[in-house]
């Protein structure tokens, strides 16, 4: 896939509409992936993102220790793997073999980039205040990329339980807002 | 239309998926009108949900003051009227009489839900730690409105400058996710 740069100041375009994510992290080694749909934006630019990791999660333990991540953004294609991620623990399997998820090199952080998704921000942990309580990580993404390949990626929305909306039309409508 | 009282438990399976969403609050005989979509989960049950409310916003001086509001739901069916709540502000016009909205009485805060949205979510703010730098408010869900009509929402959801993807097809697949 020809990756290409995408403008930070975009980034809330691709969290806002509430797609299902695939949340990387590696340390000694070990890497691994979860799969999130409890995030929001929290800023345009830097973009921060607020992250709710459970501390039952393998990716908690890893992501307090190394303040970095990626966050995927997956399509409807490939969504049996991303509830496969849901459904197991990195703490006993490597799931990129698991599932058969291609790693690839981040630019400024060390969890890898799953080659698979359509969109991976890069992020640092910059706010820990809300972890204790909430379990709340604010990140900065500080690189994105983007496969301009993909003009409608329909990505998923789960609506709880194993059932998800899969990304339909897109409308346009007269907009002062960002 | 027959609202029906829904299950708190059940409530996530509503905001996951990132739809737009319309922030009612009222004080002192004045109400207003957010469209926001910077919004997440943070714990099941009780549902508590992070809602970034920018201060330039005039529903923040409203939610700051009475710590009540509700979260209405709609669908694209009215998504010119959602997105002309986005782009004005309640301070010098009443939304609800500028776009042709019903205000209906909540049962447990004094905003008012929107009888035009298919979902109702009442609030009450319990944690404001995050206001002051992040305008994040964690809120309560305390009581939830569903109209049981409504099999297959078709809820909007924000890609940027009034592009909007409207929800597409349910699948459903093996998972042992809430």
């Amino acid at each position: 896939m020809a990756r290409k740069a995408f403008p930070l100041s975009k980034v809330y375009g691709l969290l806002e509409p509430g797609p299902v994510v695939m949340v990387t992290t590696a340390r000694d080694g070990r890497r691994n992936i979860m799969t999130m749909s409890w995030h929001t934006m929290m800023e345009f630019e830097p973009p921060l993102v607020g992250c709710v990791i459970s501390d039952r999660n393998y990716s908690f333990g890893l992501l307090k220790a190394t303040n970095e991540c990626v966050i995927n953004i997956p399509t409807v294609e490939i969504a049996e793997k991303v509830v496969g991620c849901g459904n197991t623990s990195g703490s006993n399997i490597d799931k990129f073999e698991t599932f058969g998820f291609t790693a690839k090199r981040a630019a400024e952080v060390r969890p890898p980039l799953i080659e698979e998704c359509f969109a991976n921000l890069e992020c640092r942990v910059v706010d820990t205040t809300m972890v204790a309580k909430y379990c709340l990580f604010v990140v900065e993404v500080v690189k994105a990329w983007i496969d301009p390949a993909v003009k409608k990626p329909r990505t998923i929305h789960h609506l709880g339980t194993g059932n998800f909306m899969v990304a339909g039309e897109k409308i346009k409508l007269k907009s002062k807002m960002k």
